[in-house]
């Protein structure tokens, strides 16, 4: 068994016919079906398997912690995303605990996309309390349901949500290996790099509200149509994020209501994704004033905010000289890793993505980077544990 | 029994908690649930119930035509209707149709607001000949069904789609009552208005593609996203609208795929509504323009036209004498009628809407006006029949 077979293993849970790629949300059957092959594949390996109380997964070799090596990533994706984005740091740590010496762990972290709840990396916002409890359990999915139901049928209680200090102390490094979600790597010679920062990001969301109305009985002028306003805020947060260096802004998930063809939208909601020193204010300015000059109300909430992250210098250090001076990369990309970073020393490693695309059917790597990768991830494991 | 005892008795079928008001999709469960209804309530009247070749409910009185009065509407609702478009129109032929003298019948149209597969009458083009029957067996709707694989599921055997001309000779006058869908009534003292004009309309699905990526790793140079024309498409359709007399242009309904938070859209569809005279050329224009600009491709398909249409004047004439010169009114929505209109004498009855809203939760009529409908339609009928 390797990573590449591992990876092929799940190759068919979870798949998107209508996006394409694959849509595993948290406690949904395709993500509870990894879990269970997760948790199969680690008894497989002699690991005890437990689910802390906040849904994560760890897979436990040798008495857990303090002081452990802990690896692992997340099997969640966005809707339509790619094969190796979580999955390739799950299957890679797999492979790569047996060379620990003393007491280690993979994780896997449950909701790290906030492709179902709205907020990203849930799981280790919920471990390290960078997340008040009260309000994770009553986030609500598409379809109006809570992580407090979607727990309890999962088996969990939402009851104890909430900051783990227990978990967290079992772990004294994390290194999280991950697909590049870039072409950094590409050109450079080397098929894995070294996490040196990741940008600062946050989502908001944006609702407008009008009247629904016929679209061929109301005049122009009677309108009050939230689509309008929520046009504006689409290309405002290009025009914004273009003026700011290093700054990203999208709007990816757009929902009007009722959505037909011949109806006026009583509703949009809209999210806006923002990393990395974008002016979120303007855009928020520009939302009140269009949703006013339309006669519309909207109201912006922040659905998650992470500050710059920088990984610990010495592990960085640590990890080149083992892996024979591979480069540093920035990401743009959020990851436990870096939600974990405040409270352990953390380092992440990035495996070659040629296609530099993710979130995506197109996100990829060579079979051969993903057994380097893993190899890397033994080595720097091996090392953090002597 | 009566008009407003029978809207009640279907009030709770189709309800959409998500959208509010009622979405009731052609074949589907809710409207089948309505056909049902309507078939028991017809036979209860002593009428003979039988479904055409393209979907369409009859229920007669007597001896099918040629020369019947016929009267009815549809069933079915645009997403998170209201409660009266098309159904007070088959209610109050229900009530009224007791008062023809000969040859009668009450009609259900199907598909009459396009809500499931795109095409606004569908049933009443494909009666007429006005659409293309492979064509309108091959329309999917969003799940991916075609109008082909719903009517075999509903009984029908899509071949025999198609101009029918037996059921289109026995029709010698066809009165539909809709509520109106705007505040035409409001201020003028009656609760019913005979129907002038339908204005031109139609329906286009604009197809942008990009490339779907990461929202935080994907440089704002670096990107293709649908986003940002179909936005530009929304802004081009209200600005271009509203340049044009008595011109009326939608964007309602807007799908990104795969519509995560933190996924640029790899796809944008959205559909124009546009009506009485835009200049849908110039806003095309606009699509391919912002899609070149950003790199994306855009393709755009008219999904139906229909041009402007006059009912008979001498029925109106008719109408207004039976029914003691009440005010005459135009209209921006497409009807079946209209559709009607060049193959046999047609005329409407329009019932006050003091919100004036349609197409949403808030549309409206009084009881009194329900029941003050009823009795003009049967008194119309009686007139006509004699």
């Amino acid at each position: 068994m390797n990573a590449v077979s591992l990876l092929a293993e799940i190759g068919d849970v979870g798949r998107d016919r209508w996006r394409g790629g694959y849509s595993r949300h948290v406690f949904e059957p395709a993500e509870t079906e990894l879990r269970e092959w997760f948790t199969e594949q680690a008894r497989r390996r002699g690991l005890d398997v437990e689910t802390d109380r906040n849904g994560n997964l760890w897979a436990w070799s040798g008495m857990p912690g303090p002081g452990a090596v802990v690896t692992g990533s997340h099997l969640d994706s966005v809707p339509g995303g790619g094969a190796f984005d979580g999955p390739l740091g799950v299957v890679s740590a797999l492979e790569a605990i047996h060379a620990v010496r003393g007491p280690a762990a993979v994780v896997v972290f449950a909701e790290e996309e906030g492709g179902r709840f709205g907020v990203p990396c849930l799981g280790s916002r919920l471990l390290t309390g960078s997340i008040d409890a009260e309000r994770a359990v009553a986030l609500k999915d598409p379809a109006g349901m809570s992580v407090a139901e979607a727990a309890r049928s999962a088996g969990l209680d939402p009851a104890r949500f909430g900051r783990d200090d227990e978990a967290l102390s079992r772990i004294g490094t994390f290194v999280e290996l991950h697909v590049e979600q870039g072409r950094g790597l590409v050109g450079l010679g080397s098929p894995v790099a070294v996490g040196s920062t990741v940008i600062a990001h946050g989502r908001w969301r944006f609702s407008f509200s009008g009247q629904g109305n016929h679209a061929g009985t109301t005049s122009m002028a009677d309108r009050r149509d939230p689509m309008l306003p929520a046009a504006e805020v689409v290309s405002a947060a290009r025009r914004v994020a273009c003026r700011a260096e290093g700054a990203r802004a999208t709007v990816g998930r757009l929902v009007p209501r009722p959505g037909g063809t011949n109806v006026i939208a009583s509703t949009v909601d809209l999210w806006l994704d923002a990393r990395g020193g974008v002016p979120v204010d303007e855009i928020v300015a520009v939302a009140r004033e269009a949703a006013a000059a339309e006669g519309c109300a909207v109201t912006v909430v922040e659905e998650s905010a992470s500050g710059e992250v920088t990984f610990d210098a010495g592990l960085r250090r640590a990890l080149r000289s083992v892996l024979g001076d591979v480069p540093e990369l920035p990401t743009g990309a959020g990851h436990d890793a870096a939600i974990l970073a405040p409270h352990v020393p953390v380092a992440m490693l990035y495996v070659r993505n040629p296609t530099g695309i993710s979130h995506a059917p197109e996100e990829f790597a060579e079979d051969a980077d993903v057994e380097y990768g893993a190899r890397a991830l033994a080595a720097v494991l091996r090392d953090l544990s002597t």
